[in-house]
Formats: C-alpha cells, sequence, structure tokens
C-alpha cells in the first residue's frame, strides 16, 4: 500500500515537473521568436497554410476516427449532437482554414508599433512600442479547426503557444498540431516554443505554471471559463458568459425592432452574442409584442415574459419569467421579455444582469443613444444592429481569439491587437534623475514627437 | 457564550453587507460621473484644489495628531522613521497637492478618445472609444497627499472610488477627503462615488466585492501587494516588487555606466524603481568594477559580489552573494553585482530573476541595444538613462497611480490613460447578421475611416 502510494506520488511529481519544464522551456523559445522579423514569422505562416492543403488526406482520415468515436458516445448520450457537428471537418471548412492562415500572414506586424514618442530632455526620448505578450496556453473544446487558427494569431504576434484541445478532437488534433509544427520548424521556427498537452491532468499543471505562462485563452462552455478562472493566477482572456439583451427606445423603429431582435435571438441562438432579453419601452410595448411574438413564434423561439408583456404574447407558447430568467444565457430559442418605464431602468437593468457583453439600444434618439452608450458598462453598446455582430472577422480583426468582456486591456472581440502589450523604450545618453531632482532641478521638456506613419488598425 | 457569538456574527454580516452596500451604491453614483462633461470634472477638481487650500490650517493640525501618534509608536519602534517621513505633510507638500490636481484639470479628456472608426458595410460603423473602468478601490500606505492625488486621477476619468488610507494617517485622510468630497459635491459630483473607508476589516470586505469594484490599486509594501492579489477576484493593478537591473554592455562608456548605476541605485534606494543588481560583461568588468566600486562606497552603498567581481572590489565593503541575493529587492544601499559571458546571459538573468519592472543597458552598440529590448520582458527598457526614471510624472503623464508589471494593460507607470477602457460603438440603420451569412453572403466593406484629431497622449 505505502509503495504503490509512493509511486503514485513521484509519478505525479514528475508529470507535473515535466509540465512546469515544458513551460519554461517554451518560455524561452517564445523569446527566439520575438527576434524573427515579421516576414519570417509570414513565411512560417505559409508554411504552415501550405502543409495543412497538402495534407488534407490524413486530417480528414483523423477527424474520421473521432467522429466514429464521437458516434458511439452520441449513441451512448454522452455527446450532444451539437458538439458533434462541431467536430466534423471536411474539404471545405478545411480551405477556408488554409485561406484564413493566409490571411493573417497578409496582415500588418502587430509587432513594434510605436504609438507614443516623446523627448523628456534633450537627447532622452521615451517610446511606447509593442510587443509579444510571451506564451500564451490555450485550452479549448471539440473545434478540431480552432487550432491552426488560434496558433497562427499566437505566431503573427510573435508568441508561444501551448494548446490543449478536448479529448474528442484527439487524433484531428494531433495531425493539425504535426502539420503546424513541422512547417513552422522548416521556416525557422524554434519547436520548443509551440506545444501541444493531450492529458486532461496537464491542464492543471499549466494553470500552475504562472511562472512562465502569461495569459490563459479559454474557449469553451462557461463551465470550463470558470473552473480556468477559479483554479490559476495566470490572467485570464475570455468570458464565462454572455447576456447580451437589446432595449427597444420609446423611439424605435418597430420593423428595425423585430428584424433585429430576430436575428439577435435566432440566427445563430447558441454564439454567445445571442440575445438573451428584451428590453421594451412600456410606450410602444401594447404595438410591438403582437408583430414581434409572431416573428419570434415563426423562427421558433417561445418567450418567457414579465406579467405585463405576457398578456401581449397572442398564440406564441410563453411562460411567466422568474427572477432567474434576467441572468440566464439560454443558448437556446427562448428568450425573456420585459416592459420597462424608461431608458434608465432598461439601462439599470442591463448593467445588473447583464455580463458586460454586447448590448443594443433600437431607436432613432441619438440623445438617447448617447446616455444609452455612456453608462451601459458593456464592451460593446450598438444602435439599431445585431447583437450577433460582436465578433472578430465582422469587426474586421481578420479572426478572434475570444472575446472579453475584461474592463481591462483587450475587451470586446480579441484579434492580433489583443496578443501584444507594450514597453516603454527610453534611449538616454548618461541621464540619471539627480539631475532632476532637488533645488537647481532640470526641467523636462515634454515634447511630443511625431509618431511614424503605420497603419495602426487591422 | 452562545448568545455572544451569535452578536458577533450579527456584527460582521452588518458590516459586510453595509460595505458590499456601499459599494453598490458608488457603483451606480460613478456611472451618474460617466454622463458629466469634461468641463464638469474638470470643475469639480478645481473646487476640490480651492477647498484644500483654504484648509490647509485645519489639514496641518490633523496630520500633526497623526504625527504626533506616530512618534509614540516610533519610541516603542512599531513605526519606522522612513515612514514617520512620509506621513508628514507641510505647506509645501500641499501647495504641490494643490498644483498637481490643477495640472490634472488642464490635461485633455481621457474619455470618449475614437481609437478606431470603421465601416463595416454602408451605414453600419464601427468606433472603439475610450470610457471610464467604472469603480476603483485603492489601498495605500502611509502618504497622506497620495489621497487628493489618486482621487483626481480617478475623478478626471470619470471613476468612482472607494479609498482606505494607512491607520497612521487617519486624521490627515479624513480632513484630506472631507475637503475633497465637499469641493466635489458643491460642483454636482454624486457624493456616493467617493468613498472613505477607515477599518482594517473594512478592506477584507472590499475585496470581496467583486460584483461592483471593477479593479484595485494597492500603493504600499510588497507584502501589502502580495496579500491583496492573493485575498481577490477583483483585477489588481500595480506590483508587488521592482528587482531592475542595470546591464552593462561590452560596448559601454564607462563613465556613463558609473553615474546611471550610482544614481539608479543611491538617488532614493526605497523607490521601486532603484537598480538592485548590475550586471557587467567580462570584457569590461576588471576596467568598470575599481571605479564603481569607489563611487557606490562614496554614496554609502555596500555590495554582493559573485566570486569573479569580489576580487574586484577594493576598499567597499562587499561580501560574496547567495542565489537569494539576485531576486532580493533590498530597498536599501547594497547592490548585487555579477560578471556576465555575454549580453545573452545577462537577458536570461533578467528574465529569470527580475520582476518585469524596468532594466537599462549601458552600450554604444544599438544592435545590442536592439536584441535587449526586444527579449527583456520588462515594462521599461532603457538604454544609457538609470531605472528611476520609471515614474508617471517624469514620463509626462502629469501623475501616477501607480507601476504595473502586468502583462495586460496597462503596463508601467500608470497615469489617467490606465484608469479608462474602452467600448466598441456599433451605429447600424436595421443591420442583422444573417444579411452576412450563407450563400448570398453581403460582402464587409471594412474600410477604415479617419480618426477625429485630437490630442493622444498626455
Amino acid at each position: 500500500m505505502t509503495g504503490s502510494k509512493e509511486n503514485q506520488l513521484t509519478a505525479k511529481t514528475q508529470t507535473s515537473a515535466s509540465i512546469l519544464d515544458l513551460a519554461e522551456r517554451a518560455k524561452r523559445a517564445a523569446n527566439a521568436i520575438a527576434v524573427m522579423s515579421n516576414d519570417e514569422r509570414n513565411e512560417a505562416l505559409l508554411a504552415i497554410a501550405g502543409e495543412i492543403a497538402t495534407h488534407e488526406r490524413e486530417i480528414l482520415a483523423a477527424n474520421q476516427r473521432d467522429l466514429s468515436n464521437a458516434a458511439t458516445l452520441l449513441s451512448q448520450g454522452k455527446l450532444t449532437q451539437a458538439l458533434v457537428d462541431r467536430l466534423k471537418l471536411d474539404s471545405n471548412k478545411l480551405s477556408s482554414v488554409v485561406a484564413g492562415i493566409r490571411q493573417i500572414a497578409k496582415m500588418p506586424d502587430p509587432i513594434g508599433k510605436i504609438d507614443l514618442a516623446r523627448e523628456l530632455d534633450t537627447d532622452l526620448e521615451l517610446q511606447r512600442i509593442t510587443c509579444p505578450i510571451g506564451l500564451i496556453g490555450v485550452i479549448f473544446e471539440a473545434r478540431p479547426d480552432a487550432l491552426p487558427q488560434i496558433a497562427s494569431l499566437c505566431l503573427k504576434s510573435a508568441n508561444g503557444i501551448i494548446l490543449k484541445g478536448g479529448a474528442e478532437a484527439e487524433h484531428s488534433n494531433r495531425v493539425l498540431f504535426d502539420c503546424l509544427k513541422q512547417a513552422a520548424v522548416r521556416a525557422g521556427v524554434p519547436g520548443d516554443a509551440l506545444v501541444l498537452l493531450e492529458s486532461r491532468a496537464d491542464v492543471s499543471e499549466l494553470l500552475k505554471a504562472d511562472r512562465f505562462v502569461d495569459l490563459i485563452i479559454p474557449r469553451g462552455s462557461s463551465a470550463l471559463v470558470r473552473h480556468i478562472q477559479d483554479n490559476t493566477h495566470i490572467p485570464v482572456l475570455g468570458h464565462a458568459e454572455g447576456v447580451c439583451h437589446v432595449y427597444v427606445d420609446a423611439s424605435a423603429d418597430l420593423m428595425k425592432a423585430v428584424s433585429i431582435i430576430c436575428d439577435a435571438k435566432a440566427q445563430y441562438p447558441s454564439a454567445c452574442n445571442a440575445a438573451e432579453t428584451i428590453l421594451i419601452h412600456k410606450s410602444l410595448a401594447s404595438r410591438l409584442m403582437p408583430k414581434l411574438s409572431k416573428s419570434l413564434a415563426e423562427a421558433g423561439v417561445s418567450m418567457r415574459c414579465d406579467a405585463q408583456a405576457l398578456t401581449m404574447v397572442g398564440d406564441n407558447p410563453s411562460a411567466l419569467a422568474t427572477e432567474a430568467d434576467w441572468s440566464t444565457e439560454y443558448g437556446d430559442l427562448i428568450v425573456s421579455i420585459k416592459i420597462v418605464e424608461d431608458i434608465d431602468q432598461a439601462i439599470e437593468h442591463i448593467n445588473h444582469y447583464g455580463s458586460g457583453h454586447t448590448d443594443a439600444m433600437i431607436g432613432e434618439d441619438t440623445n438617447a443613444f448617447d446616455k444609452f452608450f455612456a453608462q451601459v458598462n458593456s464592451a460593446g453598446v450598438y444602435l439599431n444592429a445585431s447583437t450577433r455582430f460582436a465578433d472578430g472577422f465582422r469587426y474586421g480583426f481578420g479572426a478572434e481569439v475570444g472575446i472579453s468582456t475584461s474592463k481591462q486591456h483587450p475587451r470586446g472581440p480579441v484579434g492580433i491587437e489583443g496578443l501584444v502589450t507594450y514597453k516603454y523604450k527610453l534611449i538616454g545618453n548618461g541621464h540619471v534623475v539627480a539631475d532632476y531632482a532637488g533645488a537647481d532641478a532640470k526641467q523636462f521638456t515634454h515634447r511630443d514627437l511625431k509618431l511614424q506613419p503605420k497603419q495602426e488598425d487591422y
């Protein structure tokens, strides 16, 4: 007994040491990416795209193995059909992965952008310059096409990456990762900077590697994100929930309201940017509700209404909303509806029950929207547009690693720009602080210098 | 016994509820600051400056009470002289507090700056716009002049603030806070948005108020910062340690090296941006060490050297460095010295033992510095300048709330800019995502629009 326990402990310690060791080597290798030029990183990206394209048959065969395992689990009720759908790769999906990587290679270099340049005194110049974050851990579920996409965003931004995919996609992930790593290494990327973890136990060790891992990006269910947030000291980028609202102001155009609400709820209900609660100004509730209720019913959406709205639902199968409904992310064809006294009550409701993700107002009164924009504490605050637009591709970022509801940078859909930070560079000529202190203190000039013209947004 | 225990529990629950309640009200009131104009916020700042100026006598009298309590504690060995020095206010210090607040009022509005403007499609326009963070908790030790300064930075950036000062400065803080709050409220700031906590127990309740408090800024010892980081889910801005390095490259000018090292170590040794470790390229160690050792000795600095450097110390009282020395923030007139083989070893040492705060290279070889800048993972990476320049005032930010070693925004000295975040604004005209999906998908235009010319840096 004692012997076996000791062995277990030893085994555990070894695993733990080896993940830490992997992370330490990855961190050091990531530092070598930091001195690769943009052209060198782009060449690696193009090599990866080519490697994936030429290995399509192997990738799809590996995916087929994952799919047949998943079919068994599905028949046993251990997986959902939605998860199986996300798992499936085909020729079209792979082509768009390859096209996506080539697009990332064409984007401007996110590293080395100077966004502050100031003379502090003669010959003493301060710059703030973007640089990689360092080593990024990505923990994702199901979708194997996420692996090359996220890894490419990290490589473009000169970061090292430790990936852990879902067990369901094990074979697909391994072949995709092999393509990625082999091509990257041939193009000069240090191999240690790209790591694939395969066991669930590795994740808990990774979450302890705060000395080496600078950022964790979880992509998956709320439960996964919350588990990670609660079990690491490493900063976590992402969001646990997306409780998005559409507020229909007294000034709203009813046709826009109906069309936007149906899109925001029903176009893809399991997305985090789908709307969960509709807040309707009392002055137009009786005119809007019949139309809205009918359109939602046609889209298969059932409603959870407050007492007043419940009297206006017509044929739509509806129930009285409970307190819990207002903070629920249904992720399904269900929406909660509340009638509010005024815009202030709508703002208050959103800030109280919302998740700081994306909230829209429908209305023609721009003063009302100015107030709504100033007071709704969310990463996206929209006028007359569907909350479903909250997405890195739609924002023109090329791709996203996730959507952040944090109020510390970055916030909202996070593209390459969210994978860099900055360093202050100070160039002097022997400058010491003592000269700027005391009775005869020299004065700083604090003169802003002209920034290099460089394409700023991508 | 049972009764008394029950009473304690009730009392505790009440306190806890009331701090949460205060925080909830402060959050709501902070939201009302978000709709005040820059002029209105500036008027409040000028009113605060005036109020402090006219109450100088009361403030100094309150400070006198704190100082006499501190003198007692000093004589009992419960406080250090350094702490008593920081506690002391005088007419000069107050004048500079007042001048500082007036300067903050003159700075450009940090709120509402548009840093991305993009047409996604006809009539569908995306902007990224700076906005307040929300409600900020500041926990600081000793220096009462920090209170009006930090509160002013928060007000300028339209954030609510909950302050908790050190017990030693209790009377000074209370009078300063009263001036601040009375003037702000007269100028239209909602009073609930400015809160002063006075008991240590309140701090632990505040750290639990993650539903309402968006950011905690601790200003004080490493122990305070680490305690806070370990006991809250709220993001913490700041740094626990400042282990700053000066690396003397093979290409260094020896005079610049000696002068910068003495300034970085001795000009104010207890500052977080003071240097703790000097790394010297082996090719010039034997020429540099005698001069450096002599100058450091004259400045009262003793050395902890590696075996090789220890043979070159001359008369300077020195000891052999232990492993622990390389990660120690002395905060005192002590410096550790190591001779390195090359720049790679220096970079590796800094990334391994450093704290990501500020590190300088002395050298004339700009290629070497390019490498040093790219690979040293710190918020400030300097060439030929003292690490002591890492400071919001010296960077031209007017003032700072702290220095961040985080790699998530903000990093380095944090002025007003670090107290804002951004929201994405999307203005459509009934736009729905369904039109951009599927077979006949509309294409996004993703056309970048011209940004408003607005002063960007401050």
